[in-house]
């Protein structure tokens, strides 16, 4: 199959009939992927597009401002979802919040792998396509990124740590999204990507990863000074109360 | 002063006399930014600077092969710069050698804040540099992330820590440059971006920030199982023992 297949979902726009024109959109889209895997991204014209889409030429730039943007025809839909998502969502903790938006990238892939991979595929050989690509990864960790910031209010380095925690979210995804693509689209996306989000979690939220055991005692509260207390597994417990004393009375 | 000043170094490249060449590079990237300001960047052309520099055209394309090349003629060199210290730096902390290879970017745009602050306002209103300082960006996280990759070897989740803390560290260093550079250049640049290294450093090596008080019993030592405690400093001490107890028992 050298079809993508795509959501029957309208893609948002400006336009009251939009809903009316996602399959010509989709036409050219799949008639341009055809043609940059049989011919390569390159050496594919407009003029070919629409030539095997049965269109006029004025159509593709109706849909698409350039041919990479035919290559990632569901990016705009994701950003539009995961903007409404984060929209709808000003409560909850933060970080979890950002890993939800993050899985509706991963869900847009996931849903259609032998697409998926064969794109992938074409976007290592294209530098054109990796830049584009770029783009859009630094699209989504900004708009992850001002979800943080909204939410971290007037918290000290509200900014940096939303940009830090943003860009730490998006590589996790992106580690683990890529893990997938390289295996062909074997095995499970969702597990690589939640496995790649626990280690965030781990470092950002406090809470425990698989080596470690975690226990909260109290609440700081927002703003709290907290006691964090790290020993081996082995280390006996008078040893440790012993430490949290020192720490105690030193902090 | 509209001229860029850059460090008197070679370039490096694969021409034996590449040192001898630099001057003419200079040139060529002074003569191109003076344009650039005065009559936008789009509409600059290749016989405009070649012209105001006083050469011939292939000239321009022997040093640079694109008119954005010429907007960051330093990067290469600074790339180089980085990869030569990481390869010589195989020791020590891991995280605190990207963090050092990561201030030798910060050091390039500190040493000419006119030109840098200049440079940051060009890039914001061209989206094709905006594009290409994202590749720039990429390819230094790629860099440290190899470097980390390398460092932490056979262990568990090598290539995903690696890839989301040199996101982070990548995060935090441009929060802060990009600080410095909307400040028109005043201030403490290696401030700003040690600020936001200490954010990094503070959950990826345990050790303590500003409102948490850290202590380590015992060595887990590598692969080792470790108990994390956190606890609100006002908790009694036997409520934090008590937890420590079950946390333990059911480990």
């Amino acid at each position: 199959m050298t079809q993508p297949r795509r959501a029957r979902k309208a893609a948002p726009g400006p336009s009251a009939d939009a809903a009316a024109r996602v399959p010509m959109r989709e036409a050219l889209a799949e008639a341009a992927f055809q043609l940059f895997l049989e011919r390569g991204f390159e050496r594919t014209t407009v003029d070919d597009i629409v030539a095997r889409a049965g269109v006029g030429r004025r159509s593709f730039f109706r849909y698409f401002p350039s041919k990479e943007d035919a290559v990632f025809p569901d990016h705009e839909r994701c950003l539009a979802e995961m903007t409404a998502f984060l929209d709808g969502h000003a409560d909850g903790d933060p970080l979890e919040r950002v890993c939800e938006a993050a899985r509706i990238v991963l869900r847009m892939y996931a849903a259609n792998p032998e697409f998926s991979v064969q794109r992938y595929g074409l976007t290592r050989e294209v530098p054109g396509l990796r830049t584009y690509e770029l783009s859009v990864v630094r699209r989504y960790e900004r708009t992850l990124a001002g979800y943080l910031r909204g939410r971290y209010g007037d918290a000290p380095d509200a900014s940096l740590r939303a940009e830090v925690i943003a860009a730490a979210v998006v590589a996790a995804h992106n580690n683990g999204l890529r893990g997938w693509l390289r295996s062909g689209g074997q095995g499970d996306a969702e597990g690589a990507v939640e496995h790649a989000f626990a280690l965030v979690r781990e470092v950002w939220s406090g809470r425990g990863g698989p080596r470690a055991v975690v226990s909260a005692a109290g609440d700081a509260g927002e703003g709290g000074e907290v006691v964090v207390m790290v020993a081996a597994r082995s280390t006996p417990l008078w040893r440790v109360v012993q430490r949290l004393e020192t720490a105690l009375a030193d902090g």
